[in-house]
């Protein structure tokens, strides 16, 4: 071809089809949100989940120290292999091996961040038109990488009268052939919720009868309040292959380290040779994540205390026990009790504040009245919710919901015709 | 739709398209080369890119403190936001930017590593079906990258005996109304040269009579050995945006930490908010490189004492002359002489070693016979040269050279009925 004779080529850069499909609803939400705080109260942010924002919850000295004794070493400057250093993912293998769900060296890729161990897993399982089933409220990630590979999103339905169960019945009817994988997401992001094994063993017994493999979202990994218990997906899943994606951005309180990973499951050889060298092929095109960080994985994983685990479980559970008992006691809320990850979710009866049209001005009124930033649940595809941090220090925690209750109780409107009964709390 | 009726679905799980066309040339072909060294001889690995494998680089002193010292601030821990800190952007921005060339922080974006920052760079200029302009000889990342997203890739040629320059004629008959982006690579990974200021502007000159930005990977940046100057590409490029693309990998010796950058120059305001808008939504997909990186980088870009940096160079200019000197003393091979960078390529008279069938098989003998391993640059898209990665210990050096010598020697033939005149090296 050559360029065009006799005219003369002029200057046209567009961003890519790519650039334009990959699309943060989050981040468009709280954009077009662009509300002051009332000036008079400082602001609380309960809307990130970054545990580290408010310096009350600091990794473990022995993360900081195994980081230290890494650069130390001075062997970990160099390029490692794009899935990681040999040794590193023996480490995570052997930390979450398990007789039910046996990992070795090989079955883990390290990654840039759990959101790069999903990118990966998307990736390698599902081409353009194909569609995922994808959680609904869930992580909006999920949908923002499908939708940036051309791969469409399904939903299905978490039932927060069932402790935010998956509507089981729903999500198969969901499946069709050009179904690639499932996604699970537990514990939830954000809904912080924890699927029993026998809800589990419902899901994988899904997949195994539509023979589709499961991407299993674990970032939240052992974060499960007391009395209730976490199980690996892959623990209940003998048939159906797993990707579970972790990383030690939340129980390890160091989300900006980026350091995720992949454990394949896949004790029928479904995955094979295929799937890994498409994960092997993918992770060669940015090589993987921090090598300092790698070679403080073996401390990290050894050496971080069982006290340090527990503290931080316990503080978020007691700040979800007095978020959860302050706002049961609002007219027109009704919170979900947590119990794990680091949020709560708060369905709003919208037919009491008929001032707002939606979850979004709702939040959007309460920064601006009381200085009390949550993220609508329409952030996670799920409206008339909204949603909690609970790695807030206590007394802010306390605060907010002081002024999430007063903010109900001016806009309280009792319905008329209103189905529910009036308020008695 | 949902599942065929009647017929009971069965497992056949694929990787994806991509993951099929994502394709690193070096793994291939060095992964099929698959011979063993001569066990008489321990192998002298000349073929990674890779400066502190040998551990007579280490990265500066400074460096590795500046990282101690971000971690001990216990402010790098969170999420930053995806295309980085403002802070350490802004400390990037102000280290890059000069009169002709100037740069704020909003200019810079943060990456992991510069691999990551070429591939955002592609992927929010180019769409599937689209075709970009890449050196041949050239880094193999650019072509796994644009097979990976579905781009063309059209090659240029450098001319080893116009030391590596581009043949700019070339160069712009390959030029369509596809045409997406053209890639420029100064210092040259493999060449080792350098374009003189003149020849940028020679390059730019295409780029803008042809208007197609240009990414320019600059790794190498300021690698340059003494007598000779490196010109940043945007600083001869007033008309043509560029996305410069570099990081932390090669100058400063840390290649394992993954900390890139793009640095947006767009002068003319060509780019515009769309391309700034797409990398920023690009950059949402994974979030950015290790925010202790991060936190290190003020430390790291003014602390590192110009003594370190100094001594680099002298050392791989050392290397460069000793292997050019002793390989030029070879019958049958034509080393070219770098000016920068970590790399020299040495040509192969092929008629000279009938033996061989090209690159590749040279290359495979070198390491059965004599234990060197040095890339064929067949990696490159370039047949008839091998790669010399210089920054291996002298002694290594030199006993490299002094097998290949052995090496050649023993294959040289004087060719019967050969266009060149016999070697009387
Ligand atoms: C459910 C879920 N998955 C994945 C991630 C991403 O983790 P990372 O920061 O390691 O990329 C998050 C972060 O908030 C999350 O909530
Ligand atoms: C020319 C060139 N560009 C980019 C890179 C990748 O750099 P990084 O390790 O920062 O991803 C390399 C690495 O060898 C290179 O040679």
């Amino acid at each position: 071809s050559g360029p065009v004779k006799g005219r003369k080529p002029h200057w046209a850069v567009r961003a890519s089809e790519m650039s334009k499909r990959t699309f943060n609803p989050i981040r468009a939400i709280v954009d077009s949100m662009k509300v002051a705080p009332n000036p008079e109260k400082p602001l609380i942010s309960l809307s990130i989940g970054d545990p580290t924002v408010f310096g009350n919850l600091p990794t473990d000295e022995e993360v900081v120290q195994a980081m230290k004794d890494a650069l130390d070493t001075g062997n970990y400057n160099g390029y490692a292999p794009s899935v990681g250093y040999q040794s590193c993912r023996d480490v995570v293998a052997k930390y979450y091996s398990c007789p039910e769900a046996p990992l070795e060296a090989q079955d883990v890729i390290l990654t840039s961040g759990c959101s790069q161990a999903i990118e990966l897993a998307l990736a390698v399982l599902a081409n353009p038109g194909q569609n995922i089933l994808v959680p609904r409220p869930g992580f909006s990630l999920y949908k923002t990488l499908a939708l940036s590979l051309g791969i469409e999103v399904k939903f299905y339905n978490l039932l927060p009268e069932k402790s935010w169960e998956a509507d089981l019945k729903q999500m198969e009817s969901l499946v069709d052939d050009k179904t690639a994988c499932l996604i699970v997401n537990n514990p939830s992001n954000p809904c912080g919720s924890i699927f029993s094994k026998s809800h589990l063993q419902k899901i994988v017994a899904v997949a195994s009868r539509q023979c589709i493999p499961i991407l299993a979202d674990e970032i939240y990994a052992e974060m499960v309040f007391e009395d209730c218990k976490y199980e690996a997906l892959a623990t209940v899943s003998p048939q159906v292959p797993v990707l579970s994606c972790g990383g030690l951005a939340k129980r390890w309180l160091v989300p900006g380290w980026r350091m995720g990973w992949i454990l394949i499951h896949d004790r029928r050889d479904i995955f094979g040779k295929e799937i890994r060298d498409g994960l092997l092929r993918l992770s060669q095109r940015i090589l993987g994540p921090c090598t300092v960080v790698q070679g403080a994985l073996g401390g990290i994983l050894r050496r971080t205390s069982s006290e340090f685990y527990h503290n931080t479980l316990s503080f978020l559970k007691s700040n979800a026990d007095l978020c959860y008992t302050a706002l049961s006691a609002v007219c027109g809320l009704n919170p979900v009790q947590p119990s794990g990850a680091m949020y709560l979710m708060v369905g709003i009866q919208m037919e009491h504040f008929p001032e707002f049209e939606n979850d979004v001005e709702f939040t959007e009124r309460l920064i601006a009245e009381q200085s009390v930033f949550c993220l609508p649940a329409a952030c996670f595809e799920y409206p008339s919710f909204f949603r909690v941090v609970l790695s807030v220090p206590e007394d802010m925690m306390a605060e907010a919901c002081q002024r999430i209750r007063q903010f109900c109780e001016q806009h309280y409107q009792d319905g008329e015709g209103c189905q529910e009964p009036e308020c008695d709390k």
